[in-house]
């Protein structure tokens, strides 16, 4: 798991993996897998192990590949390597793979064993897995307020809520990320970069896609990010102003409306169509607010500024539809730690 | 400290007050002050002693008293008992004492020490000396909100925010408290009780006072905190209803009002003469408002509550002036733990 984490800005679209190899008690190779097109974990591991391979224990995170990718199949390797037994804490359900690595190994007359630490795994594969099964990516909507839950001053001003060591750690959420999405508001009012800044985080120069919400395309053509590396991707539901805004530089793809806003199942199948492992979400309330109405944020990362803002400003999520106390999204906190001066509070939806 | 403490419910307005003697590096005698009119510290701990406290040290939290109250003075009665060293934290600035009572000891040749351990028990007397030097009460206002600072829907919601074991906290901050505060809109809409419920946290069935501002008096006379122990105090700025309040059992006040409010420095200092050492505050946005822009509060309880209440809902504090970032108050976090399943964030203003 830790030679997997390795690769937390790189390996997406691809899952991160590591791998160990062990004999007679002693690791004799580790490997983890980078970034797509690369060796995977266990070639790595093997390469490390060289002739001690043979008689090993593969440890594994994920199931060994049975396909021929970009690279040679995983579980062909393992074979020709003489390792005796594979344990893997899940499966791949990627349809390429979904069993078929795990059989081969099997059928080779190597032991093999499935589920060592298999919940932390699944949570370190959150995104990858969401993808895969559900075809949507992890969405994580990350909020940056103050004590009193604000988002912005009433007149929009809101540079700088957080300290910089949370906006730092907002960059590694970000590298961490296949996209980050938000609405054509934000755009608007802020003109964002929306991209990861620091080359130590971004190591082969791959910035996640930028996706907009722009129901009526009402995106600048002179908009920053249009003429930043990395693509931008604009959903909408009108797109008569696309000829424009595609010469700019954007992806434009028109969605139907769902009750006159852009369908958000639609536009996350078509961020699992693109790879997109983990969706971040760094916009206004009225987007926060029908995430969360339609159920659709699996963890919400929030950084808490020592601060109390009062009355005259935004709240973090708009709910319409929220009248009764009953109607309020629970969440279950998973993490709590203090960056800088902030909070970072992590969660899930507990309902 | 510890022994002091342990008045934490039951000392004020008295200050908490612990002493220990030692001998020869031995414990010989511990005490401390429960409630008005019994024993002071010094003397539990000498009657503890008996003859051992000849030639011991006496450790104090604060300085002994030197003059007849409702008991004889502690610094006689150490030189009375011949101990030979007087350690305290800090002096009382109380004019009764302030600093005579250390120089009674030192004029009878007892060596005299002071300092150790001095900020923490100042910031254990931190109510007792507020109103003994600041002649105005420590003002601690509890927030009860959800994670997004929310206090209550729209329609005026809140039963329950916080869980029950945040609720049980909230008694101790009231048992510890001399007043408790609100305004009159919270009790025209939830009729509350203010009270201390459990008889633990108040053994000697002593309430804090229930202070209600209410500009144009308009508390009710069913209110149910009138037929309830302990006294009722209104302050108001017109005070035509006054007779049939006072007949219901309330103590009215009238203020002079600053900018069509209740002048709140003159409450708290009305609240001083009424020898009350810590006020807690559990209002609503319009008075944690007030109080926050006039710097009034000393200390931020906040208890959050794992939820996200949306936009349809009242957030903790009006602050109508507030219209840009920089207007914001500033908050020190001196504390954060988990109470049940919510967070109580403590913390103190910073600017």
């Amino acid at each position: 798991m830790r030679l997997a984490e390795q690769a937390v800005f790189t390996a997406h679209p691809n899952p991160m993996v590591g791998c160990v190899l062990v004999r007679d008690g002693e690791v004799v190779g580790e490997g983890w897998h980078e970034v797509a097109g690369a060796a995977h974990a266990e070639i790595n591991a093997l390469q490390d192990a060289g002739d001690k391979a043979k008689g090993a224990t593969a440890y594994v995170t994920l199931e060994p590949c049975a396909h021929h990718g970009k690279t040679p199949p995983c579980s062909t390797a393992l074979i020709a390597a003489g390792v005796s037994e594979v344990v893997v804490a899940c499966g791949d359900p990627h349809p390429m793979v979904d069993g078929k690595g795990l059989k081969a190994l099997a059928a080779a007359g190597i032991t093999v064993r499935s589920g060592l630490l298999q919940q932390q795994v699944e949570q370190l594969l959150a995104g990858f897995l969401s993808r895969v099964i559900r075809i949507r990516p992890r969405v994580r909507l990350k909020i940056a307020c103050s004590i009193d839950g604000r988002i912005a001053m009433a007149n929009g001003q809101s540079h700088w809520i957080t300290g910089e060591e949370a906006r730092a750690d907002v960059q590694r959420l970000r590298a961490s990320s296949g996209a980050i999405m938000t609405g054509i508001g934000t755009v608007l009012a802020d003109d964002p970069s929306l991209t990861v800044r620091d080359a130590a985080l971004n190591p082969h120069g791959k910035q996640p896609i930028r996706v907009i919400l722009d129901s009526e395309l009402r995106m600048p053509m002179a908009a920053k990010m249009l003429a930043l590396p990395g693509n931008t991707l604009v959903f909408c539901q009108n797109d008569q102003n696309a000829p424009g805004l595609v010469d700019a530089g954007a992806e434009v793809v028109r969605i139907d409306g769902v009750n006159g806003q852009i369908d958000l199942d639609a536009v996350l199948q078509q961020l699992a169509d693109r790879e997109v492992n983990d969706l971040l979400v760094e916009a206004g309330p009225a987007i926060a607010g029908q995430l969360i109405e339609q159920k659709l944020v699996d963890e919400f990362v929030i950084y808490q500024a020592p601060h109390i803002m009062g009355s005259e400003t935004m709240g973090m999520v708009a709910t319409p539809g929220w009248i009764d106390l009953a109607d309020r999204q629970n969440l279950q906190i998973t993490d709590s730690v203090q960056i800088g001066s902030d909070t970072r509070i992590t969660a899930i939806p507990a309902d």
